[in-house]
């Protein structure tokens, strides 16, 4: 199996609901540095997994209509404990449809699965790892 | 699947048996940078793998009993290679217990696998990965 | 010289103040690593630059301060642009603080200097340095 | 699962053949930091995943004669992308046969997979995970 | 004295000249991660070092004009060793002119001192620091 | 000034004497990340710091001189404590001897200071810095 991964990173406001979150029930904020890993069994005929421009361009767009935002504002999110693990879960999704719409690029149909890894500090991370197709 | 990782780490010391280890049959010591990882293939009602803040207290607490200590004279460990493979399966088996005991919180009985690295230098670095249940 | 360097991170909400900062001027956030740096010409009677575990837990203690917070809504920062750079001066100055009530320990009387360092994301970080007595 | 990762370099210059690859198609070059990853699902006698000092001197053996190259100029790689996810396969396939052949020792004999992870740069990786026997 | 410190990379292929280099007189290539860092003493009047945006954006031009190419075809480097320190310097010196031709914004007037640090590896790196004004 | 950084690691055991230890007083161990900064004004005539060869392999040959051993039992540390601060400077004394007596070749005469930095940990590290002639 390959796997190709591209990092970028966002930066937001939001706060929790439920005693397990402790101090982070308050308004704080994070920077999220994202890591997007795009997996296939076997390579294409470019030897490549992936355009890696496209992908890191689409990450890009992906985070920057995330970054520099409170999304305890966006009516999306209303209700919703936006954690570092819902957010991983959301930006894979996200890619999941551009794979799909062909935005990574037609070599991009042979992707078989999408993880994506947030890491909020140094001592704290987290993934969510799909399939696609 | 979903997973949250937290960072610790332990000093210690201890030398091995078995031409196989070379100069470290010698006793030396390592730093052990230890990641936890916690793994579910859904979240709990709070959007979350794992209450973040149990999940670091009971891996410092792990590694408090570890730590600043010289391996070799601890009898639980009397004939055996501390190896960072082996150390890396101590923790996963301990943070197994204390998940199965509740320690990590209710919201914890959803977690299906642990896996805990440990990095002992900028060059090398093992894991040991299991289910739970 | 010496010097000896603890980490330790926050996470925070803040909004900028001045077209300069482009969409950080919206209500966002960041987790900032922080690096506090501690310097002396000389070792104490020790052998060391500074009690990393008093160093530490202070550092903590000024984190915690901050952490999980809107710097927005601190009247202490009202009308205040908390960009990195701002805030690595005021951690560095509130050890500078500590370490002048001897919170840092008598052998703490022998730093000359101290630097913080706060990691923005893994592409920006920003530093302060200064004096001490 | 147990698994034991060490990490080496190579520094090589090369060019791509599509217009996939945009500017790099003109021949530039790389510093690959190479994460070689041995698994088994239980340790030897000796309580370890393989012989650290053979893995590590392999791994150095297989990116000495990478390294310091323009691979367009090698007849093996004539009219191949030499990609970054082409030579995480090649080293790993060049372990395979390393390890088949006994050089990483007898205890070798139980690993049961490899992976080699090769990072371009800060935002960038690739890997190439593959079975053993 | 504050700092701030912008992170992007270059990948290029040069060979050397000197029976210093070794196997690195052959041609061969890098990946430098280049980390620009701008001093001053003061914080301007949007309490900053330097507009952030416009830093990234010279540091990436800069970048990219050196970027996916061989140096050893570029008539402004022939019979020079592009060496990591040479390099470090090149951006620097690149960097502070464009800072004297106000292309980092007013604000950077008040600049004192530049950095680069080109990391050509997880074990090696090299920095030139120069004054400004 | 230019500077260049190499890095390698020891592996050690030891304790230490004072209440300010806590439970570092225990025999216990480290890793210690070893870099090792060489500075100079100038570059020399190969336009280089020093030869990055021999700096390395003098660097691993104190580096290896001390590793895998527990400093409690050298003579030469009877009483002393073997602080990260103090095996900073230890090793940037033998690299300032090592030069002065010209195993770095004879371009490491220009150079005018050395800078190590001992990481003992992902959240502690420790440096010691001088002149050289």
């Amino acid at each position: 199996m390959f796997s190709v991964t591209v990092r970028d990173h966002i930066m937001i406001a939001h706060s929790f609901t439920g005693a397990v979150f402790g101090p982070a029930q308050r308004l704080h904020g994070a920077t999220f540095v994202v890591d997007a890993t795009f997996r296939r069994p076997e390579l294409d005929d470019d030897n490549i997994v992936v355009d890696i421009g496209l992908a890191s361009e689409q990450l890009k767009t992906i985070c920057s209509s995330l970054s520099y935002r409170n999304l305890d504002d966006d009516p999306e999110f209303s209700g919703v404990n936006t954690s570092t693990e819902f957010l991983a879960k959301l930006i894979a999704d996200r890619l999941a449809v551009r794979i799909a719409a062909g935005e990574l690029g037609p070599g991009a149909a042979g992707l078989t699965g999408v993880e994506v890894t947030l890491h909020e500090s140094h001592i704290a991370w987290a993934s969510y790892e799909r399939t696609l197709r």
